[in-house]
């Protein structure tokens, strides 16, 4: 049974908080400037031909010239998508004419470069009509048709406007003959269209669209052998990949039989949230199942602290349990992304704060450390430690980067994080009948489908107080308790409501309240004001003795914040400091100047003085100091510099 | 100038003290298994073919049928030239007829297999004689001849047999016809040829090898865009290299111009032993200052405390200063051999501690761990932590193995150790007309070219007492005393004498003793004996703090032994231990029955208990408990399980 459902796009109003800010950004300066890359007026930066690859494409099917051919990788049309749906999000929070006509006006490029039967990709069909779905293994046509479903969906959204949506109508129909009527075997090597078709299902009603992206949870690894045999009836290739790895596109297995998070992390949580969409809408226990086991996987073996999901750059993938190296991380953006995608989808099935504290956790820290404060560059790879001379240098850390760069060829990152911030609302409310869920803690007006009106005030994740008040409607507000928050606290119109610790119900204020799986049930009505006071002091963070990397080590955060340690504020030597265990940290007053306006933490350490020599027989001194923090997303805002997150701890 | 020469390899005798239990191993196991593989006798293992190679080139160079021609690496011929060495070297400690029948036939095969211009490298001379000497990045022909003329000088020194030493110089006269006399461009892909040369130089004091040593040192890198040129000349290769790595085999620059150590391990050290060689015997200074600037970029900056070299798999490769993961290392037995190389070559011309001290480290440590203590197994990469789970089968993991395998197809370790321990007197011992050196324990007796023979006795490395008797002569005797070593002295026919911490001279026992860059200067004759107490008790070592992967951490060491926590010892769990820091340490006895017979050590720890998350807000406990360590060498031969040199350290 369905327990809640992501809330509609322009069900929400941001109040321009502190997310708020990002989706300014997004808006004034990652939409305008993708829309520069798409169209190859961007400056410093490989052409993307994505605008031109479609114009091309329509110049193909109409049996004309097709002028510069395809440009690009196999799955250039993702890029369009992406922004697509970026655009659509960000339209309904600020709405832009010009903007607006802009994507009309793309959008009736790829409605030309539709094949006749529904088939939409630029690249089979500029180049090589014959070859269609041939290579499921590579060729990324479900992953492009995917990507242009959600943005369908989320333009639909937003605007009403449904042309898009209808070409993604026929492309399901083309889809659903190709593989349920013809009966073609095989799935995607790279998961996505079971997420996109599920986003379709839920906004038409389409059943092809949800026996679709069963059809193809339900067959992969089946056959694991099934892109051998692909291979061998081709005498083309893409890029040659191996098909021999079969963890690395998670077709090892039968997904049901699937227990350890593998290959590559955004095709693993793309899939696994497919899985949990298909699951859910489908009253699948077993299949529900499976993915609470993946999801275990992750989050309780193969997760760092920031939400980042990835340990190796080789494959970009998942390695081993506890396996978290810091320094060599991959830790995509777009896998922490995929990672909200899922928590989001356990949680429509299962209220449990186990998902939406992680889905937080990988926003606040990984998500926003893609993207740097003034929106213009972006990192791919996130990792908890950087040491210049090592880092991008080292053959071992060339990926890890000691500052974002610019847009990149392979542009997945920055879409990925434009059309999640914008919207954001999706991820940070759900609703029932009954019931409207506040998952995250994003200030602005919700008016929930089950009537329900509501405005969020609050100035999280640096003030721990988050007020709602109800214009209108009678309905059960729930509200999560995060498990970082130690002591917690409700002012219901002006009383104060002691939250216990454990599950269990009480009455307060003339009604019953009950505490759930880390959510606070409050039953409201119009005019009703309620605040949540959470733990606002600043904690430190133990890893399981298991992690063999953080043997030895702690961190910090405050809130959903993880912090981190640089150079800049540290004598530019990070390295030498040890933090003193379970020590005293200080709150220093928000700083507004500050990396985008953010609260600096200071912790009780010691500096750690060694001679010349690499190994010594000298005990070296300890010397006491404060060790300076600042917020994990906010690294690399300042130049070149040391970076850690994890400090070695100092017994007292 | 030249300060010292290693002895000759007959000047030594051992007592089968803790080497000679692995010399003994060597003529026991490694060199007959060895054989067997070279014959394609060994069971599980692959072909080699090497000596098979050797007949066919003989059958192709009379006109005959080569029968199933080349097989193995193009380097293969240096396995039957390793094993010769080896062999050569064991057999001046063990006289043994049938073995030394054994060599004389197969160096028979070598001599048939020698062109009439004196080439000889099987690979071309049965596959394509006219692509001689056109591939000198990949084609090992230079480093094939090296090993050879090393094989040639060995078994010459040991036997007095110099049918190969003549087919060898017959092989440099072909070599310097080629490079000298017809001015073809170029220099060895991987060093090796030029130490050899130096061998035969020294040896034979034929000038050509002198001149082509230092031809082949003086023009590396001086073209460093000499590989590209030669590929372009060229329709045909090897393996397809790329020859814009310029560091991986040290040509990016000309060698007086390179600051830090980089590329390939192997080939850095093989090359700067070549130099040093040639620096020492020409008085380059300019060319030794670069072999100090070498030397302390590798052990000041980028040598594990085992004395391993080469941090990453990928290249087998030196990276960045300061860049030394322990779980991830690659740290080659051979790389570590080739330090010791390096160090007694430096040895040769500045009498130092600093040189013998590391040449000590790597030995009993990274060259020691490197065979199985039942000689049948060797390990080539040299971690320094294991986790089952992780180690081994983690992408990034894959080469650091948790036992030691059987042999390789590319047999370089396993010979390298047995060459290596076999000659290890000329390693210990050096001398000049008026002084023997003693550059490490190692007991036996030594009849020194000056005239001074004596005899040492010690339990070295588990005993601290080394014991010297002067047998014959009257000259200097030139103890190390080694940097770790904090309280020295010295029984002087029964008398006490302290030795000083600083350089300095002073009177004892009627004669003038000197204490210089860490070496004792005793004056001895006939009949005088002489005791050196070393420190015996276990120490801390603490890293740099710029050294990212240690920070925090501590090990523990007594003697030259690195010492290592295994979880056999530790309730199979090394990660959750953390050592106090400077806590006490218990020596147990020598137990014989142990890991062939050892020193085990007991430091005062915690062991930190933390729930099942992955990350906890609670603190953890610090459980008081004692840690267990083992040296170094003898890990991984109890069955797999968790292994951890350096470990976390808590403060007081």
């Amino acid at each position: 049974m369905k327990q809640s459902h992501q809330i509609n796009q322009k069900a929400y109003k941001p109040a321009g908080g502190f997310i708020g800010h990002y989706q300014r950004l997004i808006k004034d300066v990652v939409i305008p400037y993708q829309y520069t890359v798409l169209c190859d007026e961007a400056e410093d930066t490989e052409k993307s031909h994505v605008i031109q690859n479609f114009i091309n494409a329509g110049h193909a099917l109409r049996g004309e010239d097709t002028g510069d051919g395809f440009y690009g990788w196999v799955f250039q049309d993702s890029d369009a998508a992406k922004w697509i749906e970026a655009a659509g999000y960000s339209l309904s929070i600020f709405p832009d004419k010009e903007l607006e006509a802009t994507v009309d006006a793309v959008i009736d490029l790829i409605a030309e470069a539709q094949d006749e039967d529904g088939y939409l990709d630029t690249y089979f069909t500029i180049k090589e009509r014959e070859h269609r779905w041939q290579d499921l293994h590579e060729a990324h046509e479900l992953y492009c048709a995917g990507h242009m479903m959600e943005a369908a969906c989320a333009y639909y959204e937003s605007t009403g406007k449904d042309k898009l949506l209808k070409v993604m109508q026929k492309n399901v129909a083309h889809i659903y003959h190709v593989f349920i009527e013809e009966g073609n075997a095989g799935y995607p090597g790279h998961p996505e269209v079971e997420l996109a078709l599920m986003k379709m299902y839920r906004l038409t009603k389409d059943p092809k669209c949800l026996e679709l992206a069963k059809h193809f949870v339900d067959v992969r690894g089946v056959d694991a052998d099934f892109y051998e045999k692909e291979a061998k009836r081709r005498d083309w290739t893409i890029w040659g990949n191996h098909f021999e790895d079969k963890e690395y596109g998670q077709f090892y297995a039968p997904v049901r039989k699937q227990k350890d998070a593998v290959g590559h992390a955004v095709r693993a949580v793309y899939l696994y949230t497919g899985m949990a969409d298909v699951a859910t809408e489908t009253d699948d226990e077993a299949l529900f199942e499976a993915c609470r086991t993946l999801w275990n996987s992750i989050t309780k073996k193969r997760m760092y602290v920031t939400g980042g999901i990835g340990s190796t750059v080789q494959g970009e993938a998942f390695t081993k349990d506890y396996d978290l190296p810091g320094d060599t991380a991959y830790a995509e953006t777009c896998a922490s992304i995929g990672l909200m995608f899922f928590a989001s989808r356990m949680l429509e099935k299962e209220t449990d704060r186990r998902y939406s504290d992680v889905m937080e956790r990988a926003l606040y820290n990984t998500v926003l450390a893609g993207m740097q404060l003034d929106g213009k560059r972006f990192f791919y790879v996130n990792p908890l430690e950087i040491v210049p001379g090592i880092s991008g240098e080292a053959v071992t850390h060339k990926h890890d980067l000691t500052q974002r760069p610019k847009w990149y060829s392979c542009a997945c990152c920055p879409p990925n994080v434009a059309r999640t911030l914008s919207s954001i609302g999706k991820y940070a409310y759900g609703e029932n009948e009954g019931t409207a869920f506040c998952h995250l803690f994003i200030d602005g007006e919700v008016s929930f489908e089950n009537g329900l009106h509501i405005a969020c005030e609050t100035g999280y994740p640096y003030e721990f107080e988050i007020s709602y008040r109800v214009l209108a409607g009678g309905k059960t507000l729930a509200l999560r308790i995060p498990g970082w928050s130690r002591k917690n606290s409700l002012l219901l119109n002006g009383k104060s409501v002691s939250i216990p610790d454990g599950d269990g119900s009480w009455k307060a204020d003339g009604r019953t309240l009950t505490l759930q799986k880390g959510y606070l049930y409050v039953p409201v009505q119009t005019g009703d004001a309620l605040s949540l006071m959470l733990y606002d002091a600043p904690y430190y963070v133990y890893p399981n003795t298991k992690v063999p990397r953080l043997s030895g080590c702690v961190t910090v955060m405050r809130g959903p914040l993880v912090y981190c340690f640089e150079g800049k504020d540290n004598e530019n030597d990070v390295l030498s400091l040890s933090l003193v265990e379970d020590g005293k940290i200080t709150v220093r007053p928000y700083d507004k100047t500050l990396l985008g306006g953010t609260v600096v933490l200071e912790a009780e350490a010691v500096r750690t003085v060694t001679g010349n020599e690499l190994y010594s027989m000298e005990q070296p001194k300890h010397l006491p100091c404060t060790a300076v923090a600042v917020p994990y997303y906010t690294w690399g805002n300042r130049g070149e510099n040391q970076m850690r997150v994890w400090m070695p701890a100092r017994g007292e």
